[in-house]
C-alpha cells in the first residue's frame, strides 16, 4: 500500500546529482553531518532520536528490480547512474551521538563518512528519520519535566502524520520517559508498552451509562479504567462510588476513571472529593483531551489530583513546533574542508565533534564545538555507530536509550529543566573550527 | 522496517472493547461518522483528501497470521477475540465525501455503516489516513491561492514526519494544485510528477561555482536550472550571464535559476535586472527555502518577479496548524441514534448529509447538515464510496481529484480564497436534526 523501504524515497535532485557526479568521476570520500542550525522559541534543549532506524536504513540500503527497472522506464538517466544504482550499498563510516542524549544547536548528531554519490543519496531519508523522532523525543520531554511522578501514555496514532510517524512518535516518547504507548504495533514493533482505557463509543453504544461501567468492569476485571465525562462527569463519579461495592463483591477493584473534556483540574477536584468521602482513595484519575505539557505543568503546579495523563496529538504533531531549522551538510570532500556561506545558513567546516564538560554538581556545564582531530577536556558525545557500513558494536535496546535519557535530564541545568528555559546553554566554537572556516572562505571566494 | 500495513496499527482500547462488544453479543449495525469539529484560526476551509487510502486499508483490512499469533501471545485477549479477528474483513458500507471537495466544520467526510466491533475498530487508522492528507491539502490550497499562475513543488520530504507523511503530502499538495513534488516515489506510487534541482553540496564539492555550473548543465541539458546561493547571489547571476552564450553553443539553455536564502524579493529583482539587461529574459526564476503560503501572497503582492516555489517544511508539517480538532464518532447503535454530550464535544447525531447550496455567481453560497433521510435544496455531498466491503465504482484518477479540488477553490465565496478568511462559511443545522439531538439527550439523561 504505502512503502517504507523505497531507496526512492528520495529527492528527485539526488538522482540527478548522482548522474553528475558519476559522469565526472567525483566518487571520492565526502562528510556530511546533519546537525540543528536554530531551536524553536520554546525548546531549550533538544533529546536526539531516531539513530536506530537511520542505522538500520543505511545497513539495508538497495534498490531493489522493480525500483531500478521503474527508474530506467522513466528515461531520466543514463545507464551508468542505473547501474551505479544497481550496485549499490552503503559502506561507509558512520558516528553519532546516541539516542537519548541532550543536544543543541550547531551539534552534529550524526557524520556519514562514504563515496560522495551515496553520501549524498542518503540525505532525504537520513533527515527525514532523525528529524521526526528527535522532534517527538524533544516534545515528550518537555511533559515528563512538566509531570514529575505522573504515568504519561501516547494517545496520538489518530492524529500523527501518517502509520510510521505514529510508530516512530510511540517510540521516541518512550525513549524520553512516557510509561508507553496506546499504539499496539508499537508493542510488537519496538516494545513500547501498550496501555489502553475505553472510548465514548463503547459507553454510547450500552442501553445506559450504568450498564456500560459493569460490562466494562467484567471483562476488564484486572484493569478497569472508566470514562465517566460521555453525559455527566459527576454523576457518573457517583455512580463509580455505587458501583465500587458491588464490583468488589465479584473481586473487582476499580483501578482509576479518565477525564476527557471538561474543566479538567475543577472536575478532577470534585471527582477525587467525591471519592475520598466514600472512602475509595486508591481508584486513580487520568485525564485526556487537548493536552501539552503546559496543561500538565499548570495541574501539577496547582496541585491537581490527577495521576496521569493520555497526551495525543500535541505529542505525535508536536504541534508547537512540528519541525526543526535542521540540515545535512557536506563538510568535507576529497580531504578538503567545505562550508556554505548563503545567509543565514552558513555551516562549519570539517569533521567535527562535540565535548561536554560538567559542573561539581554533575550538571551540563558546556559544550565546545571543534574538529575531531582537536580533542578539548570534556565528554565527547558522537561515537562510532558503523564502519565500512557495519554496525559498531550490539544495537542498544529501547530501556538503555531511555535511562540515558532519564540521566541527561537530570544533569540539564536547572534553567533548562523549565518550559520557558532561558538562558540558552553556552555552545562554544572552537578557535581551530573558526580558523578552518575562515581558510575555506579564502579558497572559495 | 516499519510497517505500515499492520492491523496492529490500532489503539489498544479498540481491541479490549471488541472483546467486551463479542462478550455481550453486541455485533449489531453502528454507524460511524469522521468530521472537524472546528476548522483552525486560520483555515477557512478545508479540502477533504485520503479517501482512497482510507478504502484501500478498509478493503484489504485483515490480521495476518504473524499478528494473532503476537497478539494470542500478549494473553492480554480471549480465544473468542482472536478468532474473531482472524475471521474479521470489512464487509460494511462507507459513503463519503469525493477527495477535492471544500468541506466545513461538524460535515461529514465519510460514514462508515458496519458490525460494532468492526466500525470500532477501524477508527485510529481511518482518522490517520484522512486527517493528515485533509491538513495537507488545506495547507496546499491557500499556497495555490496565494500565488496564482505559479510553479509549487512540493521539497518537502525530509522534515515530513516519517515516509508515509512525505509520500502522502505529495499526493495531497497534488490534489490541492501542486505542479509535483521532489519525492521520485511519490511519481512512482501515486503519479505525481517528479521535479528536481541540485543541492549546495554538487557546488561545494566542486573546485569552484563556476565548473559546478558547467556541469550541471551538461549533464541537464535539458532542464538546466542552477543554484545560485551557495557563495554570493548575485555574483552567481553575473556568472549565469557570463556562461549563458557559452553553453547556448553547446545547445543548452539555462532554463532557470533558484534562489535559497537571504532576502529573496530583493535578490529576485537584482537577479531579474541582471538577467534582463544582459537580454536573459527567458531564465525563470525558483526561490526556496522555509517559504509558506504568506511569503508567496507577499511576493505575489508586490509583483517581486519569482515565478516558482519550492516549500518544503511549511507544506509537509502544515506548521501553523499541524492537526485539525477532528473526530470519529458513534452517531446510531442498533437501530437507535446516539450522541456524545461531553462539553465542547457534542456531536449531532444520526446518519447525516450535508446539501450545498451555490449562488448565481456559482459560488458556494451555504450547506444545510441534516439526516440523510431528510434531504433539503442543494448538491448532496457524500456519496456511496463502499456497498458491503466492495468500492462502488471505479477508482478516481488523481487528475479527476487534482480538477475538482481547482473547480471547488475557483467557487469558494471571495472572502474564503483569501489567507485572513471572514467571515465563516455559513454550515446551518437543519430543523430536524436538532430535535433528534433533543430526543437523544432526553434518552440518555
Amino acid at each position: 500500500m504505502i512503502p517504507s523501504q523505497s531507496a526512492l524515497l528520495t529527492d528527485l535532485y539526488q538522482l540527478t546529482m548522482l548522474q553528475g557526479y558519476l559522469a565526472e568521476g567525483m566518487e571520492e570520500t565526502a562528510v556530511f553531518e546533519f546537525f540543528v542550525r536554530k531551536l524553536p522559541d520554546r525548546r531549550g534543549f533538544l533529546i536526539a532520536a531516531g539513530l536506530e532506524q537511520a542505522l538500520d536504513y543505511l545497513e539495508t540500503l538497495h534498490f531493489n528490480d522493480d525500483e531500478i527497472g521503474w527508474l530506467a522506464r522513466t528515461k531520466r538517466f543514463d545507464d551508468r547512474l542505473i547501474d551505479y544504482l544497481r550496485r549499490l550499498r552503503f559502506t561507509g563510516d558512520v558516528d553519532a551521538v546516541p539516542e537519548g542524549t541532550a543536544v543543541f544547536s550547531d551539534e552534529p548528531l550524526i557524520r556519514i563518512v562514504a563515496p560522495l554519490p551515496v553520501a549524498q543519496l542518503v540525505e532525504t531519508r537520513l533527515i527525514n528519520l532523525l528529524h521526526y523522532q528527535t522532534v517527538v523525543a524533544s516534545k515528550a520531554a518537555r511533559m515528563v519535566l512538566a509531570g514529575p511522578g505522573k504515568l504519561l501514555i501516547d494517545f496520538g496514532l489518530r492524529r500523527a502524520h501518517g502509520a510510521e510517524a505514529g510508530l516512530l512518535a510511540a517510540r521516541a516518547a518512550y525513549i524520553a520517559g512516557f510509561a508507553g504507548s496506546a499504539t499496539v504495533e508499537a508493542e510488537r514493533v519496538f516494545g513500547v508498552p501498550a496501555y489502553g482505557t475505553v472510548a465514548h463509543s463503547f459507553i454510547q453504544a450500552h442501553a445506559s451509562e450504568r450498564e456500560s461501567f459493569v460490562n466494562f468492569a467484567r471483562i476488564q476485571p484486572a484493569n478497569t479504567v472508566l470514562l465517566i465525562d460521555t453525559y455527566d462527569t459527576l454523576a457518573a463519579a457517583r455512580m463509580v462510588v455505587e458501583l465500587a461495592p458491588i464490583l468488589a463483591r465479584e473481586g473487582i477493584p476499580i483501578r482509576a476513571v479518565r477525564l476527557d473534556s471538561g474543566d479538567l483540574a475543577a472536575l478532577a477536584r470534585d471527582v477525587r472529593r467525591i471519592f475520598d468521602e466514600a472512602g475509595l482513595r486508591d481508584i486513580r484519575i487520568f485525564a485526556s483531551g487537548g493536552l501539552d505539557e503546559d496543561a500538565v505543568a499548570a495541574f501539577t503546579g496547582a496541585g491537581v489530583p490527577i495521576d496521569g495523563y493520555g497526551i495525543g496529538t500535541s505529542l505525535t504533531t508536536s504541534s508547537d513546533a512540528p519541525c526543526l531549522d535542521c540540515a545535512y551538510k557536506l563538510q568535507e570532500y576529497a580531504g578538503i574542508a567545505r562550508r556554505k556561506r548563503s545567509t543565514g545558513k552558513a555551516t562549519w567546516p570539517g569533521r567535527k565533534q562535540v565535548f561536554r564538560r560538567h559542573g561539581p554538581d554533575g550538571r551540563m556545564a558546556g559544550d565546545v564545538l571543534t574538529l575531531a582531530d582537536d580533542p578539548v577536556a570534556g565528554e565527547a558525545l558522537l561515537a562510532p555507530a558503523m564502519r565500512a557500513g557495519r554496525r559498531v558494536g550490539p544495537t542498544e535496546t529501547l530501556e538503555t536509550i531511555r535511562a540515558r535519557a532519564a540521566a541527561q535530564l537530570a544533569r540539564l541545568p536547572e534553567p533548562l529543566r523549565r518550559l520557558e528555559s532561558r538562558p540558552a546553554y553556552p555552545v562554544e566554537v572552537s578557535a581551530r573550527l573558526r580558523a578552518l572556516a575562515a581558510e575555506v572562505d579564502r579558497r572559495t571566494g
